[in-house]
C-alpha cells in the first residue's frame, strides 16, 4: 500500500488514540498495519476474482468488524 | 485464500468459540474472515517486496495482535 495511505491511516488512528477510542494495548502503529494488512488482503482478493464477492458490501463489514476490535469501549466479554 | 485453509481456520475459531476464548460479540465465522484477509495482505505483500520485511517476525507479531484482539478476556480498557 502506497505510503501516503499508511501515513494518513496512522494520523487517523493516532488522533483515535488521542481521543481515547483505541485499545490501551493497542498502539496506533500496529492498529495501522493490521488495518493495512486486512485492506490489502480484500483488494488483492477481490482483484484476483472481482465476482467472488462485493468489494462494497463484504469490505465494508470487514473493516467494521475490525474497527470495532480496535475500539476500547467495546465490550470483550 | 484456498478454501481448505478457509475450512480450517473455522474449525480452530469455532473450538476457540466453544471454549469460550472467542469474544461474544465475533463470530467464528467473521473472525476467519478477518484473519483470512490479514494473512492474505501479509502475503501478498511480502511476495511483492520479500526485502521489505520479514514475513517470519513482522507476520507472526501482527498475526499474534490480531488473534489477541479475537480473546474474550482480553482487556480492552
Amino acid at each position: 500500500m502506497a505510503s501516503e495511505c499508511l501515513d494518513a491511516l496512522l494520523i487517523y488512528l493516532r488522533k483515535a488514540r488521542d481521543q481515547g477510542l483505541l485499545r490501551e494495548d493497542l498502539s496506533p502503529e500496529n492498529a495501522t498495519r493490521l488495518l493495512q494488512a486486512t485492506l490489502s488482503g480484500l483488494f488483492h482478493d477481490w482483484l484476483r476474482d472481482p465476482e467472488a464477492f462485493s468489494l462494497y458490501k463484504y469490505g465494508t463489514q470487514l473493516v467494521d468488524i475490525q474497527l470495532r476490535l480496535f475500539e476500547r469501549d467495546s465490550a470483550s466479554s
